[in-house]
């Protein structure tokens, strides 16, 4: 909640950029747009600087290891390194390091496991709609197994008192994500819905999924939101969607700048969200040293 | 004439750099060093922040779309988007968006299209030399169906007043560049010309000359500037092209740097001719909007 | 040793930032991490501006020689470029280049020639621990042949009055190494070494050792810093090495981080040898053009 309120208070500029400027490296091991450039942003908002390290022509193609990366930008004096790798739990045996040379380190995606900037940015929407988490019904629907932001909301949602539903093909659902919500068929109580948090499907995906065989249009009229679903939506109920929309499959092209759409929305408060991540983690670890 | 003048007092210091900051991400699709640069220094002597977004590591490579990558970077805060782009009238389908998400465009370049940017240092060039556009004799040479920059120039040149003329492999000359001047011989009249604006020929491309069979060494003789041609030239007349040059192909390797040519000059201008292009246009916006 | 002396200023905070700020390309044609970022790190503590140019997406690739494409960066108004490159001596052809636009060219790394600005880290990190050169006992240990800041390392240590010696596989000795220092067998009077100079190994040259046969194991074993030889080096020896290490191969993996290990200091003193550098052929250059 400090955090939702700090990314708002950015947002409406009543928040203090903190005096004291930091360096940042942005380490993208998997390809990016959107949380890439909203850390840029949000680094630039703050008055920080960047060290620009591309994997692709860095040590690491010569078989430098992670953790010798990381202390490496560490040892030439970088603050804080924001690092999107394909592997999950990427910083597990980073964690108790002790050579003192790691910088601090941002989650910003590990292979199927978390989404932490993403998930604070889709949380602060939720709170700027509604105001409150309590009795909220969020659906989120799609592959779910290979969603890294479906898991960081699922757990997060549910702790925070939503009563959270999935709905997407069996073959997708892990089944572990029964302790935060429940599975449902996707046009069930469609009415009762708050926020329809649809997840992006990836085109190679589609005909593997196990007992069902899909394409674009198969997916779209089984599992996307159509335009019907759309009609049966409160009026109050949004939709949400990390992005990038294929579109005419999660979603019917035309909603995707509906009234209901916050897409482009989540996009602006992700820059917000990510100065909060950003001041946040550094006063901490600066609070600790002192 | 008034971003010719505008940049040529950025260039002479007399012009005011704007206190409004500006945030700008160069898009380029397509390889470029100097247009690339160019806009970058530009963006630094205004002060203005870049984000850095490189499309083959974007979420391009996940199939996203170009108008939904700019609307992206206008949600997250990003002022106007530099884009060089392998489709021709990229801009086109994005002119009547009102989803009031899209940044500035400015076209670094569009596939065989236009090339404004270009267009304009190289008419800052020739006026900085000449101090007029009326009553100028300018030969365009070369690959013209190629080059988004041999059209933008011919057609604006005329509009200037300027006589144009067109030379190189008849396979090359697209028959609607007659209404902006008159195809002749490369070698007719060289004495009457004040400005040799050579274009690159693209190696792959020499052999595919439709009923004419080229190596670098014929073409050079052919259509080339060699130094028997630059010797007829007349003592005001200066040579351009938009570079990177092949030397000894289109311009004989002594004469890159020789007295009459501007090539680098043009270079240093595009610095300043890009100062106006990106103030000019967020000033217009500015202008609108308000 | 002036350049040492400002390097170890600067890290001391000392020495003042020059007020003059000044703009650098970062033209990185190899893979790295260290010395990229390095220098980036050290453009921003001097308050510089960076153009980013990317050499696999530049014009490079439509075939501009080293030359033109650094001639095009001076015509922008780029005050130097720090350029790494494959092509041993890639600067001797640029050295007499007379156009007046060649921007200031540092050299950070050419093929298996030379890596001043790594040699000057080195022996800055030397001259803080020991305070003088003269009497020191150095040893470099490994792929002599292929490794560039070896050869930069024997010549200045050997002019600074160090005692240099060399181990490491007979067949990546380059015999010219003789007027630097002697070959020696690795274990050869251990106890007497000040710094023990570990280099890189490429693992696809490991089996190419002429009249020998390495997997990591024996080569660790035959040329690496084992555990054993570490506990037999004199109380005030150090460890060195460029960087990146192959763990378990040049060193044990243990000894990386152990209490004589000097090598992430070596990336720490890196960014004031950096800013050392950058400083003072920009002076240099600005006191001989006035």
């Amino acid at each position: 909640m400090q955090l939702i309120e700090q990314a708002i208070a950015f947002k409406q500029g009543t928040a203090e950029i903190p005096e004291q400027k930091r360096t940042v490296a942005n380490l993208f091991f998997e390809n990016s747009t959107r949380t890439k450039s909203s850390f840029q942003m949000a680094e630039l908002k703050l008055g920080w600087s960047q060290i620009v390290v591309d994997p692709s022509s860095s040590s690491t193609a010569k078989g430098e290891s992670l953790s010798d990366t990381l202390k490496t930008l560490g040892a030439i004096g970088v603050d804080a390194v924001v690092v999107r790798h394909r592997q999950t739990n990427w910083y597990e045996p980073l964690l108790h390091d002790e050579s003192g040379l790691m910088p601090i380190l941002i989650n910003a995606g590990d292979g199927s496991g978390q989404h932490p900037s993403q998930s604070l940015l889709d949380l602060m929407t939720i709170y700027e709609e509604f105001g409150h988490f309590e009795e909220l019904h969020i659906r989120i629907v799609g592959d779910l197994s290979h969603s890294r932001v479906a898991r960081s909301n699922a757990e997060i949602l549910q702790r925070l008192g939503v009563s959270v539903s999935f709905a997407g093909p069996a073959s997708w659902y892990p089944e572990d994500f029964n302790q935060f919500g429940q599975r449902v068929e996707l046009d069930d109580d469609l009415s009762a819905i708050d926020v329809m948090m649809m997840l992006r499907v990836q085109h190679e995906r589609l005909s593997e999924a196990a007992d069902e065989q899909f394409d674009a249009a198969s997916y779209h009229e089984a599992y996307g939101l159509t335009v019907a679903r759309y009609e049966r939506l409160a009026p109050q109920a949004i939709i949400m969607h990390p992005a990038p929309v294929n579109r005419g499959v999660e979603i019917a092209d035309s909603l995707v700048e509906s009234p209901k759409s916050r897409i482009f929305k989540q996009m602006a408060n992700g820059v917000f969200a990510r100065m909060a991540i950003l001041t946040s983690v550094t006063e901490a670890k600066h609070a600790v040293t002192n």
